[in-house]
């Protein structure tokens, strides 16, 4: 990591109309409100490396730094983003299932890779003060990160938001708020301050370089697999940054001759209780409603409107897959079942994509012989768990039968 | 990890009259009641494996395959035991301060090293029944690995363990019971139903294995330092068996003439409520007495007696390091700071390798320049933290200067 880097960064590009950004400044939303895309000289890039170099080097985040926005060494802000293993799932899943453990990453959650792209870029543009509405995850990883450089931040989540959650972003040192509302309503007052001028809006696609972290799940799923990418990735899907940002990096890789023009089928797991992508995709429309009174277990996939929903919809279409919607009943049975056959705790969002999978094998849409993997976006020790524990008096006599 | 492995094991031998027992059976404590410790053939290996070979290796745990105890790939248990990461501690530590942040491995603790090969063996010699004591990490780490290879686990643990602690066991499939007492009294109940041969006992030294994964904290350090360890380890130290696994890693090391004979002193680190091997190391004897009325907020060291006690001793004195105690409040403010001023996330156990690491920089016992690793043994997710958020009302007027 600490070796010289250069990005091959050209320029930014609205998602929506293609309109051209200058990088190395500031920015929201483009002109005309969509997400902004960061741009690459792949053929430039593809000159100056290969796939064999790149395996020579150390496996964190920072191995795939030309295809990253941060341009200097000393801009990175790093807490150790170490490449995520994938462990089989044989007994609850199948025999090629495999799970993307993200909650290996720090702050436990996959979030750390959007954000600690986002605050490196913040710091190297001179950024001081950041805000952010998140249902938890994203707030952490944004926490530690911005607290790492001294950016002062501010924190909204909804009031229901995991205890665990709002305490690790107030002990990593941001202001943290509990509004009673949903993640878009805390949206809207970052929204407000960022107009005001009070601080730099970090939600999810209203900066352009989260999407850039999370697209190093489709870079790490590449080299992992062997250049040759799995037939089927199943996400749990709010916002759908890290969806949008695997897609991207297909296209990045093929445009490197790196891998071919084959994908994966795309699965965006939603909850029954807040599925406003998955609405969309079966309504055959391209951007999604908002999804009323929202509730599900599975706190961060709970997002009644995404920015991206274009997006996600189209790379989910092109790709072949589907949007797909799972109980509340079914993501705790899931859990449930990792845990109880493979020894793998997922989070609630991750045992959705368990619940998918089975559904989406039932329907035919994928089948058991094709390499599928899944996203645990986060660790499960974050979430809560029943108490199945007993009590033994060590005084009294033991019964060892009973044991 | 799928490669066809090798191990130079030759055999078993007692810590404390070196003892010869034979590999590939299943072993308790040695004939005098003390560990054993597991041997290779170290000339063999060093012909076999250079270092540059080593190097090219996935990072992962079992990179190190020949150094460690399972002999078949089959066997190996894995949920992804990955290289944890240096974490740079600038502000809350120094600039040459670096936390090793163990709660990445599986189950979010370092117990996942030593019980991944306590089970892969237990698997490879047909053991079908494995009972445990445990604070809390290393029984989660047991029900993972052993429900994923189908041992029925029965865990002891003290019952005022963290809640969460009972609940991962539970959830991942093993049999928990809370007994009034401390990790000591559990471990009775354990030795006396392996003795009516109604399971194998994997308490801490009391099986073979468990040091030879945790030895692999010592072989990552090594690579990880280019081969030159670093000056000074801060070890939050219970049962010890990391400790004692990395100095046998050392050793190891230089018998193969991959490290030369330089030593990082290591630091002991104990909570001043529960501090037999500090009272011991201050005491100039070999054996640590039971400690009385154990009581400290870092649950992972209270540990009131510990069965391999003179090899802990050894190895610090050997090494020129100190057993410290620290009290709970600097462990409480060092897991603050860091938080605060470096965004990472601690466990009282890793706060407590800090507010030790502060003591001996004021005490002289290492220097500033010195190249310092702390263990952070768990993730810092598994413990209480302080609720410091603020309520919003979103629908009265906010007053952006107050955020």
């Amino acid at each position: 990591m600490l070796a010289e880097r250069q990005s091959f960064v050209t320029h930014l590009e609205c998602s929506m109309t293609g309109d051209r950004c200058e990088a190395d400044q500031v920015h929201g939303l483009s002109r005309v409100g969509r997400p902004l895309l960061v741009r690459y000289d792949l053929a430039a890039l593809a000159a100056h490396l290969d796939r064999d170099a790149l395996e020579r080097r150390d496996t964190d985040l920072w191995r795939w730094r030309e295809l990253l926005p941060v341009r200097q060494t000393r801009d990175i802000v790093s807490l150790g983003e170490i490449e995520t293993p994938l462990v089989p799932l044989p007994r609850a899943g199948g025999s090629n299932v495999l799970v993307k453990d993200e909650g290996r990453l720090p702050t436990g959650s996959f979030k750390a890779r959007g954000l600690v792209m986002a605050v490196s870029m913040a710091k190297a543009l001179g950024v001081t003060r950041i805000a952010m509405p998140t249902n938890g995850n994203a707030g952490a990883a944004l926490a530690a990160y911005a607290t790492r450089c001294g950016i002062k931040t501010v924190v909204f989540c909804p009031d229901d938001t995991p205890e665990i959650n709002v305490r690790e972003i107030a002990l990593q040192g941001a202001r943290v708020w509990r509004v009673n509302g949903l993640i878009d309503d805390c949206g809207a007052i970052v929204a407000e301050g960022a107009k005001q001028g009070r601080w730099y809006d970090v939600s999810t696609l209203k900066e352009p370089y989260r999407i850039e972290g999370k697209k190093t799940m489709g870079l790490e799923l590449a080299a992992q697999f062997g250049w040759r990418l799995p037939d089927a990735i199943f996400y749990p899907t709010g916002g759908g940054t890290g969806l949008i940002g695997m897609w991207k990096a297909f296209d990045e890789l093929e445009a490197l001759g790196w891998i071919g023009p084959e994908r994966p089928k795309m699965f965006a797991v939603q909850a029954a209780g807040c599925a406003p992508i998955v609405k969309a995709f079966d309504d055959g429309v391209e951007h999604a409603e908002r999804w009323e009174n929202a509730e599900t277990i599975a706190a961060g996939i709970r997002v009644p409107r995404a920015v991206g929903d274009f997006l996600i919809l189209r790379a989910v279409r092109e790709s072949g897959g589907k949007a797909l919607a799972v109980g509340d009943d079914a993501i705790e049975r899931a859990v449930v079942q990792a845990a109880k056959q493979d020894g793998l705790l997922l989070c609630p969002e991750g045992g959705a994509t368990l619940a998918a999978y089975h559904d989406a094998l039932a329907a035919g849409l994928v089948g058991k012989s094709d390499r599928v993997v899944l996203f645990n976006c986060a660790t499960g020790l974050k979430y809560p768990m029943p108490d199945d524990s007993r009590t033994l008096d060590r005084h009294a006599p033991i019964d060892f039968d009973a044991l």
